[in-house]
């Protein structure tokens, strides 16, 4: 079993080889002056079980590139199995043609991933579940969940002072899953209403935020405008602290300066997507996946179960 | 360009034909007494223009076997282009891995489709629209919503005795839709409440339904427990009349049973499935597709757009 | 190494286990209310080597869409090696154009279940040898004949006083290999005669059948005309005894009547197919070719060769 | 559309062009000295509807590569579809695994035509119909019969003075045939009888052939043993004359010498393999597949149904 | 016939559809706030035959994922065909591994496209002409080296004044044909030389320079050190005037920097990659291709040979 | 690991099993009187590492469809991986297309390879290096250059008194390798010059021959005429001895004839080819390239790194 990592998150990567004790693997990318990726791997890797880390988050483009041409290589040098770790799967929005004469990029992703030689995906929190289904490989996709539980978890809150709140229709079966883990009520605020007029408006409705903490969960936070206007409400109908959560922190925009503008307690992510300075919103707390990739790559090595990752586990929790 | 229906809805494809003004195509589809499907096209195809209707509904096996095994014969013969009309797509619930060891089964359907050579898709409100990226071949997707609405708009309600209703959260989509074509009011059956412990209990909000029409969209009937709780929630509260309206009736289970017991005025539907007489609820109103997928045929074989038919068209007038 | 079963046959499966001392892998298999079956592995395969025994015999399409979709599931589900273990092919008979515009069912089906992602195969007796060809993955091609002879040596009549019938042209070849191995003559039913007025009247040719024991040895009985037939003339030709023997029982139409009305002492065939209690003539006698499936199986996973079942073997014997 | 020839029967595409009216597309084929093919098409083909002849007869492996390269030449010069014509294609023996550890070399050879890039296949005669079955391409199987029959129509002799033979249990089915269209009686060389011992002693059964005029049918002559074998126990069971018909004249190993040898009156075979002199036996008669070809050739690219040319037609007519 | 254009060069293919007198296609291409491309075809293009230009410059990356995802998106609209002309093919050095663990980038790159479901490629001076073969597509090949002779042609120099000049060994085959069409004396910078020691030092063999005017050709100007050497050492011998000229222009690094220090008259290059102000030399001549690649198109559309553009060509004058 | 071998090469398979110290696998290979071949593996390769090694030297295409057969024959015996060792691989030189509507010969073979089912192979000095991404495969590429030179080590020439000699422009970067090597100096046969009219007529350029030991180095030797031109001029210009090496001894055409009349010491080739009696020059010196085969045979076999095998290694020293 050989770690790389494609240069979108190398900081994850090098915390994934540390939770294997392993060293990551020797790897030489750069850029020639015209713009084009050149990779060399620089130890053998005949025969080994090659891993491969790279979120294929902004820049979009160069970062799955970057991966095709590493999958290619890989391949090419021999490598008996290539597993690609996308913690965070970019062009998942684009995944159905809802109006005519548009792609669905996410299954071109899929497409190109397969062509360039991949043999399995080890993937997080996609988008939509069904991208799953753009693959005739094997996926085995992971939640974060249960890292961003343990975190609120230690935070030694009392069941009854917390309300977890969806921020939207479609995040409400999200929400669901960590009220069962952490005993709490669940508010949902409600974009739509009643009559065709007033669709814009939006209100809250479930149990009651007033001076308990609440937070809400979402699967990404992109440009923030639909999470921050949600927080707002809910600290308006009187809730003492307000917690932000997602798996994904892809903070494109103004999302910073959005969020910073938001009374929060703490926007809570995982490093999936590295946060660079300039896209860090000041209260920013990133949780680590690496346990959580790490463990699942060993079980994937060893021909282990990767179902005990999808609920709480001792690696997860917070020291 | 010539017409070829399986055994699945051979009435709707003579209806096809009708409204294409041309002879449905001859074809031989027997079982042998070993159960083995056996077919023959009896009139030449060589280089022709094939369109081939069938609905993968119950028996879902025998009718997506039947179809790939026309979809060969054809093939074998020469045909110059094969579309395959699919107005009701079974196993499109099975679009992704909830669960550990599960199969992508609407995937798998897609594969086999497109291995055993077929050049297009035709087909109709897909349970879910990433099913399309399932296929690397193009899918045109039609819509019966244009259909239905000219129906309702027939029966020449005022908008303000309408009150369009969601059966659940994830059909309000839909049912703006519909809302905003009839220009009537909106509400919703809101199954999920305020806390953990009260999710089963249902109730309306949005506009009043008391003393006016309801009419529930939904996708499709299939053992109509659902569709027949939210239809009495709305008589209860105090409807003078309920509609309910989908775009495919399967009807399977004790639909029919339960359907007649539901105090509803009728259960519109289309003929994507055909309703023998076991499978066919007391009041039941089947509008044809036929014009519509005519139509949409008609378009396909001289490379026209297909995108008018997605809303209100004369071919769809109630006569 | 894993076993599991579709529902086609599942006492052959467990008969397989028997032999190869080891439980029959957990597995889930239903139909929803509207016909579509769901599947769901309930152990984990995870980097195993998983067999999968499935006839696709009658319900055909349902059976090999459910041997379909569990490939589907095993495959999603990582397992290291797929071999799927059909003893029955079914559509083995369609498997050539004989004349213009009809498909090729067999090479179809070859093709389904190489794109549904299957290693490899194991069957038995296949109907044309060609259809190996039909498939690029590895086929390891049982013959029941061994088993069959077992049987017929175990009943201990001397070698004199056996005569082997071939029930036509086309099972020369068959007749001739248990002919040589039982030490009997031969004699064949001709069909064909002389002038072209006369080619329905047959006549038996070769050894003589009076007062001697007949067997005569087809690959599979489906509605048992010709074997009737044959047996008949076979026994007005005054044979002492007559038996019947073929490696598959599929017993279609009505074919139980006909061989109930058939004076033959045993009708010997394999449990390649489930007998059903209305599909099951009279005199039946079912010899389990689970030894020789679980043998195989064993070899196959241990990478040894499996010539050694093509003839004689202990395993085979009646005890 | 255009014609082109390999090398492998230059004459008969002469033939084919002539009954077409068109003349035979510009080619060029060299060997290098290092013993490599080289090609270049001299016209352009963009576009167009090439079909290109190239028996794969002996020496097969020049003619199969030849074939190949002319494929990949065609393909990459833009033409718009490809369809090979092969009446004689070698390997087809090879159509099946009878024993452990052998290649299935038609099916190979079948794969390496299609990844080539052929559209579609003409062929004729195939030693085994299954083959058709080890394509997914279109394939259309003409049969030399019909120009057999015209031929032998053409020496008037009366119907009962002839007697079709079949040389051996395998040929019957296409001795029924010819026997039904010459209104003849039938007669069978029958090499199998009664007991193991006398396998090899053979004998002639049905119709007599005394003083009667004899015409044995195969699919192809090779080494010629077989049917010299039965054409001098035609001989010697009084037939007056003896014909020897065959679609394909391979005249391999040393069969010349053998049918010299033989007291037929004449070998009627076809041109789909040139008839080189050291091949030729000194009473060959060779029937020209010229017009059977092209009328398939111009009814393919017009899309018109070439069953038609399954049985009798003006164009075989001998003038 | 629809042309289209990716973002990558837009000004070239308003200039090749000019030329064929019809315009540019409604496309919107746009970059979302996470850096993800989403695109749409803005008019109908169903059944049409869709040539989609885009070179594949720099920014290397993100040009050949806007052609992958366009490609995907003409494929899903039914175009007809679609074919990709990528006057200038990125990666294409990366064409073998020379070292151990390298992808073969452009193989990738032509996988990629493959797999996307283009139909044809249409491009132009390919780094080195086996990349051809990494397609199993069709691939027309043109060439820019008439677009440059007919430029010097208008520049009426005496062909006794003037010397082509190949700036290292691998252009001496390039500058052979220039040198022949424009009917000068060659000569040849020569880098290697006698020993091992001075493989560094360059010297000029061949024709005399002295007085004259001398035109270096090269495929492509990347970051402009080796062909500013060249230049400064034939002016340095003595040369009236140095001119430079490639087929593309990449201009990278400080390409610019070194071309603006070096003496020559001018740099002549094509607008197959578009010169944006901050890497456009200061001497810098663009010369359109689009006539070349207009002209192919509208040849490949009506199924017309192209070999007429590979040499000198009425459509190539200057003006 | 089992080691087989096509009938190319036999006797430089049986020195690759001599290394290796493991005895050359059973295998039956005939013609049949019809051209048509047929194979039989003699032991059981069920789940076993399969290496096959054929060169596809002249006889070219009987070579290269016994290799496709071959892999079909291993493929479905269920070998567990097939690597093919080609040590000369033919139609390498037919890689690009350099004038219109001409094949890509040695990307058709690699098409062909592939589809037939090998999983890698092992070459050895491809005429281009590109041809290793006409494969998508694994290829591992080795070179002959140490072989040749641990022999002109052992010949104990001071360094100064060697000349390394490239014959033509396109050897030189072989040639400096080798140079590089041996410490010699570099002399190169320059064929072009200076002005269009005298391109015909070479020279020698670089360092003196005279009264020196020169080594013209190329990668094959086909009709020889170049390199025979090369080795007179050199001799010619004073070289006391002249040494011809080269990877591949092809000596087709009348290249023997040629090589006989040229004044060479030594023509020193591998063992690549065989070297029949009747295509062997005179002066020829076959260096057997078994130990750099099978050295990597055994690296592959256990996923060791083969850039050891790419210099000077103890294995190649000649005892």
């Amino acid at each position: 079993m050989k770690i790389f990592s494609g240069r979108a998150n190398i900081p994850l990567a090098k915390r994934v080889c540390e939770y294997l004790g392993q060293p990551l693997g020797k790897l030489s990318i750069i850029n020639f002056p015209d713009s084009e990726i050149f990779c060399k791997v620089d130890e053998d890797v005949r025969g080994r079980d090659v891993f491969l880390i790279q979120p294929t988050c902004l820049p979009v483009n160069e970062n799955l590139m970057e991966l095709l041409i590493l999958i290619d290589c890989f391949r090419r040098a021999s490598a008996k199995r290539i597993t690609v770790v996308i913690p965070y799967f970019g062009y998942a929005r684009q995944d159905r043609k809802d109006e005519g004469r548009v792609p669905i990029t996410s299954k071109l992703a899929a497409n190109l991933l397969t062509r360039a030689g991949v043999d399995r995906i080890l993937t997080m929190d996609l988008h939509a579940e069904q991208i799953q289904g753009f693959f005739d490989i094997p996926v085995d996709h992971l939640y974060a969940a249960p890292v961003l539980n343990a975190y609120f978890k230690s935070l030694n809150y009392s069941p009854h002072d917390l309300v977890v709140v969806s921020p939207d229709e479609g995040s409400i079966k999200r929400a669901l899953k960590h009220q069962d883990y952490l005993g709490s009520d669940l508010a949902i605020v409600d974009k739509r209403r009643s009559s065709a007029e007033d669709t814009k408006q939006a209100n809250l409705i479930g149990a009651s935020v007033k001076d308990r903490v609440a937070i809400l969960f979402d699967d990404m936070i992109s440009t923030a405008g639909s999470i921050c206007g949600a927080a707002n409400m809910v600290k308006n109908a009187g809730a003492a602290k307000v917690y932000i959560a997602a798996s994904h922190g892809v903070f494109c925009g103004n999302a910073v300066e959005k969020l910073n503008a938001t009374p929060v307690e703490e926007i809570v992510i995982t490093d999936s997507i590295p946060l660079i300075d300039e896209r860090k919103p000041r209260n920013a707390r990133v949780l680590s996946i690496a346990p959580l990739l790490g463990e699942a790559i060993r079980r994937i090595h060893f021909n282990e179960s990767i179902s005990c990752l999808f609920k709480s586990h001792p690696i997860f929790d917070v020291k």
